[in-house]
């Protein structure tokens, strides 16, 4: 799928070798991310948010209500930095100093703008349920006028991004290997817990097979 | 143990229900969370950079490389806001409007400052290991010189600060709550996989009781 265009901005310094600007690592990981930290200045103060997020193609959504602070500074089109970050696991090493952790992460640069054609808007929304639960917007009330208009959906386009990959044992300094430390990985990740149904569900509701643990 | 003062920055508007403003809650996500968003921006420009964080008292740390970009940046006092968040749940509602998360976060607004004294650095670095896994510091071998100087370690206050809450159910339209479709919580979780050991571990280096699972 090619690469993106390295930046000053994205160009990963700190341990460069580190860094991604394949297409395939930046989708895979925004699309496993359940939240995004949303980052802009509103009058040279920094805020960082963090809100829900999904992809289609090339561009990443937000959504809110219509009436916040948040998104409304963002849609009069300032400059954001968008990052998700997915912690794999925690790196034990023999020395304190190269402790680390195991992770995946993008940051999107660039300035969002408002989806207001009402189809794309639709769209979008659908896929944000997709992406959480495919098949559920097929089976929820869908919005109203109301809850349409209450909604606002920005769109940022992939165009300044990087992903950054730690994987792997520690990297101890060689005379440290032979130290009587156990070293290794703890591997961490989100995990679904059972479903715990609404104390108001309509009773004989069966859990959609999307909701199932694996 | 007493609330945080409420400013124009830290007052939760949207669903302002869900702001917490107790030293209790705040303390409690900060400990749990394992990494932070930390934002700030420079020439106007936002940067969100994910990495460690652990609290000491009214204190929240941050440490890095004595030559990353982003260190020196917030060393020299730039305004940051240091976000920490926990997805806890999906929330599934009968219309796609009500869909939420569960979810606890901390916003902390403020000026970092470098920690140069010695004592206080080694202090905080043996803290923030002790977070990771009570008792590591004692075993692993202890920084040496040249890391201690390549470690930057800063402290922001926790002054300016609140945090934001969703917990329970979907909360729906009365109307839907008759309509056939599942609704409830889907619980999520950071959780702990089965310790890998480092191909190089010493051989017999038994796995210690705080990695153990629980």
């Amino acid at each position: 799928m090619g690469d993106y265009v390295v930046t000053d901005r994205t160009r990963v310094r700190r341990v460069h070798q580190r860094g991604r600007y394949d297409r395939e690592t930046v989708h895979a990981i925004l699309d496993e991310g359940l939240i995004c930290h949303l980052g802009f200045a509103v009058e040279g103060r920094p805020f960082v948010i963090p809100t829900a997020h999904w992809r289609d193609g090339e561009r990443v959504y937000v959504h809110g209500s219509s009436a916040s602070r948040t998104l409304r500074s963002l849609k009069a089109g300032v400059d954001v930095c968008l990052t998700v970050t997915l912690v794999d696991g925690l790196v034990m090493a023999r020395s304190g100093f190269h402790h680390s952790m195991n992770y995946r992460c993008v940051m999107v640069f660039g300035r969002a703008t408002l989806v207001d054609d009402p189809d794309e808007k639709m769209a979008a929304l659908k896929t944000f349920l997709d992406k959480i639960a495919p098949g559920r917007w097929d089976e929820v009330r869908p919005p109203n006028d109301q809850e349409f208009k209450a909604t606002t959906v920005l769109a940022l386009p992939l165009e300044e991004v990087s992903a950054k990959v730690r994987t792997g044992p520690p990297v101890d300094d060689e005379e440290d290997y032979a130290l009587p430390v156990w070293a290794g990985v703890v591997p961490l990740s989100l995990t679904q817990g059972s479903p715990e149904p609404d104390p108001r569900l309509a009773p004989g509701t069966p859990l959609p097979d999307y909701l199932a643990k694996p």
